[in-house]
């Protein structure tokens, strides 16, 4: 392999999305003396992603930013729970609660070993402003971001990876894609790329089904990105 | 003021491009035995920039990176100074002089002082693989890189300066432009940014006439980025 730069899946892969929100969102109904289940509340929360993020893809709503889908649904979650006292400025910070999730433990230390000898890059569905404001705060040495938001366009749109292919100046082969999520690797290998996979298997909780193995034969499957660092580094 | 996030203009104001391809062809002509005036030849190249961008942006030229720009006038160069015994790799090392530019002294203490209160990104017309190779190169603490690419306009475009507005997602005064050319200050200030003006009198060699001082009120007027950082520390 002649790989030159590593591109990352963020929410799942680099970042615990799950436990980050839920330990925030509990913080804040503490601080409002909310009571609520606020694992459920965030799965529902988090349930708008994948078809928030389709129904740009498939033309049935604008383009709409990670931000923007997101809250949608908040204001739709907090109408139904009955949380309705709060100010515009309250539920943006809510809102921003995805921007403040922090790492998996293996992870700082990993990229950061990977990046003496790789260009080391987001390409995430996440927005651009999420990208750098949760790489300030979990200290994330990327060396590039690269996400939807600038493409206009949501994974596995093709729009995406050669994207990512042209902006980095390497050749298809030159980059590895990173992720926890199968159906991310299978289009980042249909453009030609390399494909790395970390599984995260708590990832949606103590009941994930999905994304538990490799399933295809990526070019690297690791266990951390521990792992992935030491193949990387031979 | 609330300024959030500094952004850069590149060339020129965080390195110094003249001295290091003028080093960097010396070596290379050294190396295969070539004799040129390479100052001149460095000048000469350097020409196209902005007319090639300005065919972009008006219109006569469908969108071409700076890279290209700077290679159709390369190949150009090459042939008129009788260098023709080059191969494809060596032109694409030569046309690559710009990724490995050396930050003026003042540059990474200041913005490593700059970082940790705020957001830094590149706003360049520099290209997506020069700005990621350059803070490689150099050593430079970006927290994210835009650039002309991204938008598919060049500076002062007013698509650069809104597109940063809207991706960093912050309020227009909540983003100062830094640059060493008035021009791009201007076109920052249109659209409600903030301004620091930091003089680079030998960007253009010892000649220089233009950018020698600030032209307008600009917010801050500094001498270097250390005493930026200075200033914005307060």
């Amino acid at each position: 392999m002649s790989v030159k730069a590593l591109v990352f899946d963020v929410f799942g892969t680099v970042v615990d999305w799950r436990t980050s929100i839920i330990q925030q969102l509990q913080a804040f109904g503490r601080d409002r003396g909310i009571a609520m289940n606020w694992e459920d509340f965030v799965d529902d929360w988090k349930s708008c992603y994948r078809p928030g993020m389709d129904a740009v893809r498939e033309g049935r709503l604008p383009w709409t930013n990670v931000n923007g889908i997101y809250r949608m649904k908040l204001d739709t979650l907090l109408r139904e729970c009955g949380i309705t006292a709060l100010s515009e400025a309250d539920t943006i910070r809510l809102n921003r609660t995805w921007h403040r999730c922090k790492p998996w433990p293996d992870v700082v230390a990993g990229l950061t070993r990977l990046k003496a000898r790789y260009v080391l890059s987001t390409l995430s569905n996440g927005d651009v402003a999420c990208m750098v404001n949760m790489a300030k705060f979990g200290g994330l040495p990327w060396d590039c971001l690269l996400c939807a938001e600038v493409f206009r366009h949501y994974k596995p749109d093709p729009e995406v990876y050669r994207g990512a292919i042209e902006l980095l100046d390497f050749e298809p082969e030159e980059i590895m894609m990173v992720a926890a999520h199968n159906y991310d690797l299978r289009a980042a290998r249909s453009h030609g790329m390399r494909t790395a996979f970390v599984p995260r298997r708590s990832e949606h909780g103590p009941g994930q089904t999905s994304d538990l193995k490799a399933e295809e034969d990526w070019d690297v499957a690791v266990s951390d990105f521990g792992e992935l660092a030491a193949v990387m580094e031979t």
